[in-house]
């Protein structure tokens, strides 16, 4: 796993060499804010699924700042209580310098604890901008967790993470008014997806006393069961493929466009236009793009 | 605006016609989290700059929530209370789809107000993920906006808002732990920069009473005047357009291979093939770029 986290080459031939052996492990997405109990929660999961007997994989990121090390370090102590062990599988990563970035990577770790034979692996994302899209790569259901106060918060409830959802969780729901969010997020969901085959549902938890945990583990089996039933799974897996393809191979091009000395040189020399001589960009790109050539080599 | 907002062919003509007449209004980036009080401190410096002779354009990021449109919409018209002004021109977007769409997008908004001529343009994000990154495309000096309470909080002070900013502000400063924390952040930035040309000034400040904004005010010139005497804003401009035309030049290369026809085909028949044949995603992306031989066309 640390030579798939370093990345480059070498991580690629590993995942190669494993990828006959993955594809059995079920992938579950943990989202949400912080501070919204992800880890307390998973902590919580993993204890019934492990008493069930299946084995069990954490991919979970790691926001390493340099003023909150030891509350972030807290957070991961807390949930490796399950870590002793050797059924349960914990790697924190930090950030790979991009949110795809770090999206791909773990997905990539996850690859490697289902080609090791785990029947659960958890991803635990931070639930902002992007990543909760991103997050599709690779989990089969999504759980979407919120606070009471997440109503007060515009960013929690960007639209992104309300389309993401195949479960939603109000976690901390002894607080105030959890009733009165669980009652307006039920009644959004209906909304969006009403006469939908697969309607989201909203499940209040209190991860830290494990209230409503064995709700949330049967939400999670009843979609995995409707997954299975519409051959929705197979769809999910094959979307997930084809995303991951493209994003290989958008990387791999990427890398050689501009990894290529003849194209650098010919970019330095566009943008020094675009710098001295007011050649606009929107130009400048498109003689770029057309020294290239790309949708004319080798299509006959 | 609403033109280049739409997007597409259209949006690049207009660009591409207003290019020459871009180039002499300075922008200033200002990103936080939420509720940290940005938009109430660019009224402020609006009000400040105005009655200085400036003219203004305001650029901010309006995340778009079913839940909470009513508070945005509140913090838009906080906001324009300068905006009875022609001297003030606010303009406030949803999100393009992805967070580096967004960040387009405001530039290319930005550039439309710099060239009708504003002299100074904000750019008001929301500091999460990469998009303190993308804000470099365009702004000249970052103010990266915290709360005394964002010391406790992982997320506001991921490394990336740390590298980001050129000018720290301490919102809410009357706030209990104020003092704590712009010393710590004083202390952690000194260490980060120290003997440095520029090293970030932290300014305590209360927006919604004014206290503190003339101090940011200065803090923001002395960037200026340092960015200028250093060539560094010539610097930021060409590394600007440096994005601006490769980012570009990515976003036609992508629409050219994704959109030709055969190209697709052959994507979809090497999806099927992982997903029926077990060809691993590595092999499969491999295979791809080299049917598109990118570095052999046309380099002679």
């Amino acid at each position: 796993m640390s030579r798939v986290e370093r990345g480059g080459p070498d991580a690629e031939a590993i995942l190669d060499e494993l990828f006959p052996y993955m594809g059995s492990a079920y992938r579950i997405g943990i989202t949400g804010g912080t501070g919204s109990g992800k880890s307390t929660l998973i902590d919580a999961l993993v204890r019934r699924y492990r008493s069930e007997g299946n084995t069990i994989g954490v991919v979970a990121e790691d926001p390493t700042s340099p003023f909150s090390g030891g509350a972030v370090l807290g957070d991961r102590i807390r949930m490796s209580s399950a870590a002793g062990d050797p059924g349960v599988f914990i790697r924190s990563i930090a950030s790979r310098g991009s949110e795809t970035g770090f999206s791909v990577l773990a997905d990539e770790l996850a690859d490697v604890l289902d080609a090791f034979g785990r029947d659960l692996i958890f991803l635990e994302t931070i639930g902002v901008g992007q990543l909760e899209y991103k997050i599709r790569f690779s989990a089969f259901t999504t759980v979407v967790v919120f606070t009471p106060e997440s109503g007060d918060d515009v960013q929690g409830l960007k639209s992104g993470l309300m389309e993401v959802g195949d479960v939603f969780v109000v976690n901390k729901s002894d607080r105030p008014r959890a009733d009165q969010f669980v009652a307006d997020l039920r009644g959004s969901l209906d909304l969006r997806y009403h006469g939908a085959e697969w309607e989201p549902p909203v499940v209040p938890t209190v991860a830290r006393g494990g209230a409503g945990v064995n709700n949330l583990e049967e939400a999670i089996t009843a979609h995995r069961k409707y997954l299975e039933a519409a051959s929705a799974l197979d769809e999910r897996k094959r979307e997930g493929f084809r995303n991951r393809v493209r994003y290989l191979a958008e990387d791999k091009i990427s890398r050689r466009i501009w990894g290529n000395p003849y194209i650098q040189k010919r970019f330095d020399g566009i943008v020094k236009q675009v710098v001295s001589d007011g050649l606009s960009p929107y130009e400048a790109a498109k003689r770029l793009v057309e020294m290239l050539q790309i949708d004319e080599s080798q299509h006959g």
